[in-house]
């Protein structure tokens, strides 16, 4: 038998691929056909200029074929520098700015920058699993931080739990799965706890472009010496559409860059050339576009909330970007009460313990709702199909 | 100041970024124009047909735009069980597969699950920088392993390094940087002794559509238990011309399979989708143009043979799949001789300090030359500008 890392064995199996894996063998009748909300992701390819936009560059640009920058193309790193200064009223260089095959790399990248085995970091529940997964790969300790009734965490509460050891604070915002939208003076609070202690912030604004606030959710990179605390995280995944092209960024200061280069250098090379021209293209073309996803985004978000609110027994607790987080009114965990929507109600989601620490009892209480595959229709047809479920 | 990983600030930077940093504010003139022979990397896009796939997946299929699985398209991982089982005489089946992005991250992915912190992994020097990086920020101990005279590696020296913290010997074949063939009976020495010691034996087979030989390179996946010591690591890079797209593979035990789609989950979620969708048409079609991409390859081989034994001071030491190892006969260290090729002599290459351990003396008396980068006519060239370069 091979030799096995003990992190590795220690860790879960992926939540996503252990939902397909429960889709093996079932059939849903066409008159009922399954509600999937189980994956944060766009069901919808790119937008047709987008697409022709990539297909040309596959046939007429040869640099769309061969290995880039580590830290990426100059055009998308310039062009993400440019409309995050504008939007956080921030001065970000290019030099600021690294491409990563994805948003979960960028996090690693940070994470392995920062932290070694035997450290600890702090992370809000519920969490992201990829998070906790990475984490305890590199046998660094996830210090859970239980969030407030409203989903929020507290920096004071924060606070309480650093150690010596403690490395990082890393916040999701709007968040993955609850979906509350961090208000500014927390994630300012965080900032400073942050800088007192000498710790990273590391800020995963994946869902930024579906925040239902106007204007910017925080100030911090108004600060000229942001780079010293903060690290942020983005995805081009869900506003244009490119999640199988896996292009996301990280934004931190030129020291720390020269070290996340050494990660991406040797876990990726450079991240995919189209994705990024891809994603370049979608800067500089899409913004009514994306504009008028984020209205059909909250409008959604609307429906739900609206949904759930009257459904007997359910309590939403967190609800935004493109999540629910629902506590359900059954009496089994959610782990059982997910495969049971999926054979009973042809629903799939996730269940609650698939984002906190094992055993937790939040975990068997809540599900996540990963709203945003659905439309409206979808929505409604969801609330009837919880409303008859009988167990 | 932003915490850092020690393990991180103790890794050397990326050595392909930094020969690119040499060339900034460098000119050359259009009667001795820059021979850049520092990246393994093809220079030319891929050939149309395979481009024109590429663009169609862009514009018509849906499914080239959003996650696939974690593990890879079917068609792909299919299509790469059905080559290997033929080429190798084994029996290696789809689920023994798993697309990367690149790989790099295949090797990656391998070390992850086998080895942690404070454990040790062999690896022959001259070694390829990347995979050093990675052990270096695991903390991982890379143990050298030399080469023999003829660049390849000797199975009695290795048991030699064996210790109770040894995880794996890692050999790649045909070799980056020597462009040494390793024989099948070193591989199966190799593969014998990994067996006997319960260590994993991880075989980089990147370069081996441009080996030299006919026929399969070993018989190892003809042993039903293969997976009991193997994991094979492939490129797609090198052969389509990919680079841009990043596009591996590993092969494993579907046992050691559910670790590894952890990792690639947690750093990558999925491979790009086009690339993959390129590679596998790559596979379908292109055989008989990869015939001529390896007849081609040889020939500069040859070609770059008989140029290096003709000139004064300089011992081939391997040469082979993109690249030769040798030994130049100049009063300097490779690092400082590099910078001045390129200025005094407009070529780029590699010194070999990036592939020993720090303060190996036969780093510093030897050069990588990536040579398949050149055609003929470059490579004639070279050697006019070796030969009149007087320091």
């Amino acid at each position: 038998m091979l030799p096995l890392n003990p992190a590795l064995a220690a860790t879960f199996r992926p939540p996503v691929m252990e939902a397909r894996r429960w889709l093996a063998g079932l059939s849903f009748p066409p008159e009922r056909p399954l509600i999937n909300l189980s994956q944060a992701a766009p069901v919808e390819p790119p937008p047709d200029p987008l697409r022709r936009a990539m297909a040309e560059a596959a046939l007429e640009r040869p640099d769309a074929h061969l290995y880039g920058p580590v830290l990426g193309r100059p055009e998308l790193r310039e062009a993400v520098a440019g409309e995050w200064s504008r939007a956080y009223a921030g001065a970000i260089r290019p030099e600021e700015v690294a491409i990563t095959q994805g948003c979960n790399q960028a996090f690693c990248a940070a994470i392995q920058t920062l932290a070694a085995a035997g450290d600890e970091v702090i992370l809000p529940t519920p969490w992201y699993f990829n998070h906790k997964m990475w984490l305890d790969m590199q046998g660094i300790r996830a210090v859970p931080l239980r969030c407030g009734p409203d989903m929020v965490p507290d920096p004071a509460e924060a606070e309480r739990l650093i150690t010596a050891r403690t490395s990082a604070i890393v916040l999701v915002s709007p968040n993955n799965p609850s979906g509350a939208e961090y208000p500014g003076e927390t994630l300012r609070g965080f900032f400073d706890l942050a800088r007192s202690r000498g710790l990273a912030l590391i800020l995963d604004e994946t869902y930024r472009d579906f925040d239902a606030r106007e204007g910017a959710p925080h100030d911090l990179f108004a600060d000229p010496d942001w780079g010293d605390v903060l690290i942020h995280l983005y995805s081009f995944s869900k506003a244009y559409r490119l999640t199988g092209h896996r292009v996301g960024a990280v934004i931190a200061s030129p020291a720390h860059m020269v070290e996340i280069e050494k990660f991406l250098d040797t876990v990726a090379i450079c991240a995919g050339q189209i994705g990024q021209i891809g994603a370049a293209w979608g800067m500089a073309n899409l913004r009514d576009w994306l504009a008028g996803e984020r209205a059909e985004i909250l409008a959604r978000r609307a429906a739900m909330a609206e949904g759930m609110a009257a459904l007997p027994g359910w309590r939403v607790k967190g609800c935004g970007a493109y999540f629910a987080w629902a506590e359900h009114p059954f009496d089994m965990p959610s782990s059982e009460l997910a495969q049971r929507l999926l054979r009973e109600a042809g629903v799939l989601l996730l269940p609650g313990t698939m984002f906190m620490p094992e055993g937790d009892a939040e975990g068997a209480r809540h599900v996540r709702i990963a709203f945003a595959n659905a439309d409206r229709d979808g929505i409604a047809a969801l609330m009837r199909r919880l409303e008859a479920f009988r167990p």
